[in-house]
């Protein structure tokens, strides 16, 4: 993990900016994180509209999760931002999108098209990436998901034993056989549903909650469109994550981060 | 209203047992409650299984309530503990139970002869122990309603002005005509959903959340059944009528309450 650039901000909070493989990334500790004192970490999902871009809602999540004691991180997920273009993933999603806007019902073969390659190439990236935020001594675990492409944090969840609880927005399109995936899913779940969600079938994020396999999940449903989640639900999720990430055992053994 | 024991519990709260036109009731108040510092008010509803029965959860959600500055204050149900018995409503409860144990599929008359003669003699009930409990200088509101028999709670947050937020309990059979009146609930609720209630249409539960004409409105679904509510989800409903009992004007002008 190469650190390309780092500056405190008003709060604190210490963010910094860094590369990893190739992959751009930002990483957000509180004032007070140390290897003395290492801290839980969330690892901040996000659509696939590039870090420049959700970079305004990113630092918002990580200074209200600093206040909470919680390191955050994200990386640029594939094909977006100043990654290479993927063009396979482009053209899956003008098609998906000209289908939307034609009116005509989305295939699950469209679906399957964006989201499957976005998972498989993503997943692995986000656990190397976890592999170089936890070799920081300021940063202890344990490890919660947070958040962005839901498909992404369903398979997360499934194959990487450091998550332990993951908060989850029911706002965009799953491929039918992520619902066997959730099934498999066991550790808490936090569920954000905005019930008008125009981009969103509400009925297949119903039928997905159900289908997870844990047996501590909650759906928090509100009012209003995709990007309309009010404040308050951003303060439960929170809250869900100091729950599950507070005063349990950090993923290294104590000995490790005295 | 005529109080008939008073206490003090460890944590300060004022308990008081009261009858009112001879319903018996219950009411919280938390400590330093006064003329000059009168606080908000929550009604807790409840089930038809009466207060006696209900003391204990009635006195935690009090408590709860109490920490948080607000007053808490109960009626017995028609029909239910103390009162006389209502061999009309007694009758429609066995019926539903017998079909229900039966495996029959609940008609829409045995729900409406059960629930709507309850809410047509409860809810005027409720709003002459409002007058009552808002004539009491330490008590200044606003006033919310919560929990109970859903019912109930729609037609009070319909017909009952002083009613400024509900967190209704979707754990009860709810007759077709009320799914009207929600339409034209417009005051902020917060709706608690046990996924795996066994008394509970999980489907019509959501379909009654999309019909409430409230602007703003969040559902909490929660693993368990129907006396399975986590912690923390009562804990969520505290904190929405925090956002919307506290620092809003209270019910009286200012000149009555100081």
């Amino acid at each position: 993990m190469q650190i390309t650039s780092a500056q405190r901000l008003d709060d604190g909070v210490l963010e910094r900016a860094f590369t990893l493989g190739g992959i751009p990334g930002l990483l957000w500790t509180p004032e007070g994180a140390s290897a003395s004192a290492p801290v839980p970490l969330i690892l901040l999902g996000h659509p696939t509209l590039g870090l420049r871009r959700m970079y305004p809602r990113l630092v918002a999540r990580a200074r209200h999760s600093a206040a909470e004691g919680f390191a955050t991180a994200t990386i640029e997920l594939p094909g977006s931002g100043d990654r290479p273009g993927w063009p396979a993933l482009d053209r899956a999603r003008a098609d998906l999108r000209r289908a939307m806007q034609a009116g005509e019902p989305v295939s699950d073969e469209s679906v399957d098209a964006l989201i499957l390659p976005l998972v498989d190439k993503a997943v692995p990236e986000w656990q190397a990436a976890l592999d170089a935020f936890l070799s920081l001594p300021e940063i202890g675990g344990p490890v919660g998901y947070s958040g962005g492409v839901i498909s992404i944090g369903i398979r997360l969840a499934v194959v990487e034993p450091r998550i332990v609880a993951a908060g989850l927005f029911a706002g965009s399109l799953v491929p039918r056989t992520m619902f066997e995936e959730a099934r498999r899913v066991t550790v808490p779940l936090h569920v954000l549903l905005q019930w008008d969600d125009e981009g969103n079938d509400r009925q297949a994020a119903l039928d997905l909650f159900d289908a997870f396999g844990s047996k501590e999940k909650c759906l928090h449903a509100n009012m209003g469109g995709h990007t309309g989640v009010p404040q308050f639900a951003g303060e439960a999720a929170v809250r869900f994550f100091t729950r599950h990430l507070k005063g349990v055992r950090a993923v290294r053994p104590a000995a490790d981060v005295s």
